[in-house]
């Protein structure tokens, strides 16, 4: 079981995406939850406020990030400096969760390359032009390949936070967290109401 | 239609019930959302995390408040110098959402009085107690009753600021956001899986 789970916070990022598996995997039994950006300091959602966070140097053993998407990651897959640093922390994580455009985000890492993947369908044209030697899904609410999870857009990280729960924590864990958010899961990954062609 | 939209933090709110409707209502057009508490500055979620917010003084016309619940409504329920100027604050909305427990904060102003409204259903009986004089429905997704809508638990808060949003946009701009954000909206107040007996 995971020990550790950091939250990657960046200028612009998308409120729920984030949000939603933090309110969820914060029900989880010793699990220690971090809130993390690359430089530190408050950063400002796309729905502007601003939190505070810490710095992340490295990811420690047992430990998942969680990367959120928003139209910040237009800018961010074409910065290099910040891909390097990404790569390491996905490399160093357990495993690495995507919500909604922070797919695409690890994807221009190359870490996904000849991977399942899925994102936010209502930018799935885009997922694929940032990085067309991945599988990208087009009905998927969220894909497992290896350590990657990927998840749709937005609200689809809650149903991918609790799928990933059923499997690590059990699928009587995912359940009570579902009932204590009173959150109708959707627990069929391949059950995709926003699918596009 | 409203043009403000205030979101009431309190240090230990519950993060999804106030996140969830930020990230839906943030889609809405020609309205501004606002971050606030009583004392203004850092304000830290029961999941951990601070987020920077403005003093909340008065609320201007055409303005709707947000209360989320959390553990720290139980103190909060007893804390007279709060609720009096919670009480301003509901006044001064011409619509007072609530999310979770936030339903019984408000009730404890007697605002709620004579009343339908719902809240956790988790923590339904203590709801009950703190104000009986409230028409408490033990099944409902959320309730409207006049400028008041309170939702059931945490998740729930996201169908209600859809079935705000109709009500008061039209019924396209709910199902659009819900689209953007991958959300599977329960559109019907009354279908309520976490009802209690």
């Amino acid at each position: 079981m995971p020990k550790h789970i950091y939250f990657l916070f960046f200028p612009g990022y998308q409120t729920l995406d984030i949000m939603g598996p933090i309110e969820i995997m914060s029900h989880l039994p010793q699990t220690s939850l971090h809130y993390v950006s690359r430089e530190g300091g408050p950063i400002t959602s796309a729905q502007g406020f601003s939190i505070n966070t810490e710095v992340l140097d490295a990811l420690p053993p047992q430990s998942v990030l969680l990367v959120p998407g928003g139209m910040a990651t237009r800018q961010l897959v074409h910065d290099q400096a910040y891909l390097q640093d990404l790569a390491i922390w996905a490399e160093q994580s357990s495993y690495c969760l995507t919500v909604c455009t922070g797919a695409a985000l690890i994807a221009a890492t190359g870490a996904l390359d000849g991977k399942a993947a899925t994102g936010n369908k209502n930018a799935f044209a885009w997922h694929k032009s940032v990085r067309p030697q991945v599988e990208w899904q087009s009905r998927a609410r969220w894909v497992k390949s290896g350590k990657y999870y990927t998840a749709s857009g937005v609200s689809a990280g809650m149903d991918m936070a609790l799928g990933f729960i059923a499997e690590h924590y059990g699928q009587t864990t995912a359940e009570d967290i579902a009932n204590k958010c009173e959150y109708c899961w959707q627990t069929d990954p391949t059950d995709d109401p926003f699918a596009v062609s």
